[in-house]
């Protein structure tokens, strides 16, 4: 379900384990993210800290811009809040190819709760190097 | 040097926690974080995540939004990513304000590493609730 | 097809007439906006100017955000640029709502060439006022 | 004052003309533009329309991120707005580099009135060519 690049990145991102999060899904320009917002996760007003939502968002876009084995360095991320999530809820964060340029690429990110409410919208862009990632 | 609305947000946010970040300073529409670069802060690159990165920045800018003593939730933010931090290195974010008007206010918020190097560039937007801070 | 408040911002967004734009659709949260690309719109690298891209996308982001009677002023967009235009190409923008609250709403803005062929992407967030367009 | 890539991308970009946009300052890494506001430029709430502010700001931008010399292209743009401005006013927009990397580069633009009040503030970032402007 979430192939080569995907074990890989779920293995060395340490990310992943830092949030507890967990990688569901990958496919070619595609990947799928999820976690259960924690007591520790909550910022000053008690709802889920918007760097822990961006960082969900991110795991997803660093994963589906290295799923073509091409190493890929986020240049750019922009992200809208538009709901807030409390603790014990799960939220999940999918990352979709928009555009893949020779150069760059651009990713659309929602990050949703577990009713399927859009919390946040994140529009990412990478610069693509030359080098396969080393699987 | 972080006053009471400083006091308050590093109490509150769990996030200071979770990355094992600092609060520095604060004055009125003006913060500084800073934290050291952790191996559990890592990417699959071998550098300090992007999302780590937000979220330091994030810490920043919440402490300045809020310095004025008026609840402020962040409606959007903007990074820019220009060099990357290693583990073992400390990397600090300083948020200002640029605007503030009678609904939203506007901040830059850089983050750097220890020769000063600026690392990435943020700009968030916050909307300004009418209440006070539960100081 | 493109309804009171449709007629209303063509007739008032002097923008329309300055690049020459047309609007081709318009219904609640959603707009379509297209013009010819000519000389007058090239930058220095002989394309279609980024300004001019974004002006497009501006123009169908300000009646979606509008559709629903309220006036609505834009707080921020970003805007990636993925593919040049040439003088004499058609160029497309169609704005979408993908959220909408009590005080703001976000909107994805598309702009293509007749190929259908994405040439940017933006996203842009409104504060809804409490007042009417005045129809 | 404005040097030869100032002259070059003035005579070029057709956008100066067709917004009566002046180019009054060039250095390394930095250019400013102004221009008046005019009926032509209003939108439909009777204020200078966004798209123009975003143009103005573009237009600084792009023979900032062109002053050394090198083809430069926009990736990314995102603007906050913070003030109208209307018919008569003359308005400024100012670009600044924040960062010039091997491949890409990031600029703060402000665009501000007469009163040198801030009416938006737009950090873009541009893709670096190995080609030198035409000259």
């Amino acid at each position: 379900m979430i192939g080569k690049v995907g074990e890989f990145m779920r293995r060395r991102d340490r990310l992943f384990d830092l949030l507890g999060a967990e990688l569901v899904k990958v496919s070619e320009g595609h990947a799928k993210v999820e976690m259960e917002v924690k007591e520790e996760h909550l910022n000053a007003a008690d709802v889920c800290h918007g760097g822990v939502i961006f960082t969900l968002a991110d795991l997803a876009f660093a994963v589906a811009s290295n799923s073509h084995g091409k190493i890929s360095l986020a240049l750019e991320v922009s992200i809208t809040y538009m709901k807030t999530a409390s603790a014990g809820e799960r939220i999940f964060a999918e990352a979709k190819e928009v555009n893949s340029g020779r150069r760059t690429a651009t990713y659309l990110i929602e990050v949703r709760n577990s009713k399927n409410e859009l919390l946040a919208l994140a529009k990412g862009t990478v610069f693509r190097l030359d080098r396969e990632l080393p699987l």
